[in-house]
């Protein structure tokens, strides 16, 4: 290891826009980090395809990382983390972190009453994967999941706050307040943008933000096996998607609050 | 052709759910009808694939319905209709309707100030399919098209009317209000649904509901062509989908407003 640390980039992966809201988090935790993204986005959505086709596209989109030369791979979607992590992991010899896993743990430690709340895309509380970690961290655990399919859209239209993001929320969130969880872990990569209108539904609850868990799981991981780039320099952020970069970039830029620059279409 | 008239299906298809509403004018219209329905659930939504892919998955399903000697093919979807409904005539020997003509002939004969509102996904208006087809009738109409990305999610919820789709709609068509057009469009099989909130929000102005006129149209061509089931039994309706029967009833009764049954899974 060279006094500059490891300068090779983290790489980071999602079916769509959803995770760059763990890449700005990531950017935000490890400046001086170069990050490569890839966004699936001809084949979005993955929450809605089987199992196999889901495993299938990630190892295509772990291929296309590994060979860009990446030191670390943050799978920053909930369903690949759910089907396909513990395949990937097997198969690959760079360390992989999903965001199922953090959420979980800080779930575990935030809760006072072992009652935890958890929402995300159908397919992430249909596979039951954030229950199955919390409750084998510690079985006495009681999880409630619930499906929000309208979040994702309202937050892809920029429509996080004002009186249609509240209500949709508060419509969703009525039968979870009911079963009195003291901790709601933001299953899904979108919905840290709908924090503001959700903290108010859910007043004195603890929000669990996986993108900001997953990026303190990836902080401890390069200090562990030092892999941390010492360079100096600032890190860079390149995009690559697989379908039109216009529209990863419109929308790209409202999940990121920030304009999106070098995006690259590429064939994976 | 014998006094029964000719009993063989319809054939309807659409990448999903939302070409039910078509399906449903159908039967009120004509309740002698057999109907066959294929949703192409696994590969949906067709609205973001490029336009090859759309007429590849489209051949696909029709030559599913062709298998099953339907008299008459209709395409309930907007993005097929869009892209694919001319190859379709072309290569198949059987009449084939497709639901942006219907409804672009109903608001050239509805508007009188020759000023028309289209509203759709964003592929629908992305194409220009609609100002294009009402363009072609009269090249002297103004046409403005609008996506609005949250209907579709909205209705799949159930949540068609209340307060969320009221301020939904009158966010999205504010703009469109601004322009003084005396005629929308609801170009999307999915927004049928919302005709009550979006009529409250248009007051006055007068809304063209692509499945009603897509089923006038089977109507009159049943009648040319001397098509029309006359055996005098109730019309049976059959479904297929390419993935879990469960969601496409779950989500297809609420689109239905009545409980769907026979639906097979079958490969396409």
């Amino acid at each position: 290891m060279t006094t500059t640390g490891d300068e090779r980039p983290l790489g980071i992966f999602d079916s769509g826009i959803g995770g760059l809201t763990v890449l700005k988090e990531i950017v935000r935790q490890l400046p001086a980090e170069n990050l490569l993204y890839l966004g699936d986005t001809a084949r979005v959505p993955y929450g809605i395809r089987s199992p196999e086709t889901v495993r299938r596209y990630a190892f295509q989109c772990t291929d296309f990382l590994l060979q860009r030369d990446i030191k670390l791979l943050v799978i920053a979607c909930n369903t690949v983390s759910a089907t396909s992590l513990g395949h990937i992991q097997e198969k690959i010899s760079v360390p992989s972190i999903g965001v199922i896993e953090p959420g979980a743990r800080a779930a575990v430690r935030a809760t006072r009453n072992k009652r935890v709340g958890v929402i995300g895309t159908e397919a992430t509380i249909k596979s039951s994967a954030y229950r199955k970690a919390i409750t084998a961290i510690d079985g006495s655990m009681v999880v409630f999941g619930l499906a929000c399919p309208l979040f994702v859209p309202l937050v892809e239209e920029g429509w996080t706050d004002g009186m249609i993001a509240k209500l949709t929320a508060e419509r969703y969130l009525k039968d979870l307040k009911d079963e009195d969880a003291d901790t709601l872990v933001l299953g899904c990569t979108h919905y840290p943008l709908l924090k503001g209108v959700i903290g108010e539904v859910m007043e004195g609850v603890a929000l669990i933000d996986s993108a900001v868990e997953t990026a303190k799981a990836v902080t401890a991981v390069l200090d562990e096996l030092n892999l941390r780039n010492r360079s100096g320099a600032p890190g860079s952020q390149r995009y690559f998607v697989t379908d039109s970069p216009q529209k990863f970039s419109e929308v790209g830029s409202r999940v990121l609050q920030d304009p999106l620059q070098e995006i690259e279409r590429v064939e994976i």
